[in-house]
């Protein structure tokens, strides 16, 4: 709990919590987190793109590089949104390194080697583009995002070796799926499920697909004075009518996510009817179908709303990512080592994406939830309890012994 | 026509119509319109805040100065909106100046002097004030009102000043109200009356009142994946049940209308439930008690929209202005005259502001409006017929000889 307190020192902006990809900021928590590792018998490493790397040896008389010992790895992200809380990312890392850590001071060794993983981009924040240090890590990164720019012009290209980092590697730094054993990632909830139940963790059983839609509604901007009501081909009651349709959709369908997030009116005076309005919809289910179904829904309603109020409708979906299950075998074992805590076993979903999506490319995941004050993420009011992060260390702890227990029995396959 | 459409190709902005106050822009038109009427017999200055005023001066034997010789005013504005039309304002000035070149061809002289004011700032595009050129006129302008800023941080003082006139000169401009026989603006529209009953012209019997107000609703923003549907206190939800309020309350009163023209919702991205919305209210009615009443309604509506949704709302009168009766005398002679051409006499509302408002504090009024295509304005599409336009120059040509008349039958007073 210290070092998320000492972490959220490292901003890129006074007075808020800041840290993109690429930034001073990212690269002090880094140099600090690398400490830490080091401390806990590691050695360090960072990657082509500048994720940061602790690797905890495997027992002696095992081969020790990455060519010849598998590997399993733990993880999450030290980068940060805009005004962001201290858990979203570096909680899991630091948990990770507390696992390592209690190995270390045990003097115990695993049948394979333990990788702590920091990823330098998970939100996306810079370039508009989440996932990029655990896309380069899983080799899923698009070779044309390097051309990418962040606001300031900036291309990722660039960014990456300013960094400290080179562009030109990351495509060879993709892991070997052959090498690795598993990816466990420990992150807060950023939902109220666990809350509500009055649990300090949950095993996450499968991460939400996403369709992410812009919607435009073009009507007839006019004189707010003039036009009569019955005349007017308002864009924003149009728009408006569709965000209540998105509200009413999600709920009567179990489960639905959907969110209206960006809204403009143009020409966006007091005294003009809105001729036109754009918006961003964002429809999230753990099932596929039922995502399909209700963006079919909402665009049939859409134009709908539109053929009334004689206003035109765009509909472009801009990015769609379908639900990923998390490893069944690797999931049981974590449900395992919550029982033995003595705590309830709770399956849930995520509703947000995380590294573990880009991950599952190459190597089983599985995930443990964190319980997080009111469910509230992405804003400095985050917060976890001690006691919940001692579980979730204690789970940790107690998920690498099954793992061990497992490779050591077996051929050195996972056979939970 | 010609001269709205020259004029229209003096512009701050490249490709498209926009001629704030203080521009070159402005100052060009100014010019040109300057010459047209030293062509059409009157002598041009311009006032302390740079109204640009011709004089055409009362018959022989009368006294010329404007201390002795009681004036008529004519005029409009020659700023615009953003992205502008080439009618609303400047086809005012041009009308009047028509119908003097008119008198001047002639060789005629009226018993009293014909001012035609080309206002500089009815639109107050750069100030975000509307009225500026009028209200100096009509020492009504708010001394306050000088220490505005534009955009770029000029303040209204420094903008008189760099437009060539001075700012310490506009309280004392104010035009004596004894020296003042009436005014009388030419239009367009800027609605779809007049087109709906096939009218080329029509005479204003009063502006409607306005409120404008801020409305903010204030939810808790959250993680689109993660926050269910049930849990959400989504401001953007409530601002689009109120926008339907809105409509809904101005459809089910005649003659209301009420637009929600801008809104922005924080903190505005397509991942994050909406926490805070902003939104403006711009409620218009001939009757005060009604837009009262709608006011009051409206407000009832948004608490109990946030009441429901749990979900703070805030409510800030901005700008209230009281609905302006037209002067029952001159706007009878302008009845008259519009009779005279043998077109029916149809009697409208305004539902936009004019300098009409700002002059009424020191002088009658009235005001002919000119059918202009679909109601459209503030707008490129903006459009008049030169048929319409030649009725208008006809009715003010009549108007002003029926002034002319009734004043030289009578004492110098009107009393039509």
């Amino acid at each position: 709990m210290e070092r998320c307190d000492l972490l959220a020192r490292y901003s890129a902006e006074a007075g808020r919590l800041t840290r993109p990809y690429g930034t001073a900021a990212l690269r002090a928590a880094q140099e600090t987190v690398a400490g830490w590792m080091r401390d806990a018998g590691m050695t360090v490493r960072r990657d082509a793109i500048g994720n940061l790397i602790g690797r905890y040896a495997a027992e002696n008389g095992r081969p020790q590089t990455a060519a010849q010992t598998r590997t399993f790895l733990l993880g999450s992200h030290l980068d940060t949104v805009r005004d962001a809380g201290k858990y979203d990312g570096m909680l899991g890392v630091l948990v990770a390194i507390a696992c390592v850590e209690r190995l270390h001071e045990r003097g115990e060794r695993l049948p394979f080697a333990t990788e702590v993983v920091a990823f330098a981009d998970e939100e996306g924040l810079r370039f508009h583009t989440a996932y990029l240090g655990s896309a380069a890590f899983a080799g899923t990164l698009d070779p044309a995002t390097l051309a990418a720019r962040d606001d300031a012009g900036i291309t990722l290209a660039e960014a990456v070796r300013a960094f400290g980092g080179d562009p030109t590697a990351i495509a060879g730094d993709r892991r070997d799926p052959g090498d690795l054993l598993g990816y466990c990632e420990v992150h807060i909830e950023q939902g109220p499920i666990l809350e509500t139940l009055g649990l300090p963790v949950g095993v996450v059983a499968a991460i939400a697909g996403q369709t992410r839609i812009a919607v435009q509604f073009s009507g007839e901007a006019g004189h707010a004075g003039t036009v009569p009501m019955a005349l007017r081909r308002d864009a924003l009651c149009a728009a408006s009518a569709f965000v209540l349709a998105v509200e009413a959709a999600a709920r009567s369908r179990d489960g639905t996510v959907a969110t209206v997030g960006q809204i403009t009116a143009e020409p966006g005076a007091g005294n003009v009817v809105p001729g036109r309005v754009r918006l961003s919809l964002d429809v999230r289910h753990i099932e596929d179908t039922v995502r399909a179904a209700v963006c079919r829904q909402l665009r049939a309603r859409a134009e709908r709303i539109g053929t009334a109020r004689r206003v035109a409708v765009d509909w472009q979906v801009v990015a769609e990512a379908d639900a990923m299950a998390c490893d069944a075998d690797l999931t049981g074992v974590l449900a395992g080592a919550v029982a033995q805590t003595g705590w309830p076993v709770h399956r849930l979903a995520s509703g947000a994406g995380h590294d573990a999506v880009e991950l599952s490319a190459i190597v089983p995941g599985a995930m443990l939830f964190v319980r997080c004050a009111g469910g509230v993420s992405h804003n400095p009011a985050e917060a976890v309890t001690t006691a919940d992060v001692a579980v979730a260390i204690e789970v940790m702890d107690r998920f690498i012994a099954l793992i061990a227990t497992s490779a050591t029995a077996g051929t050195g396959q996972l056979d939970a």
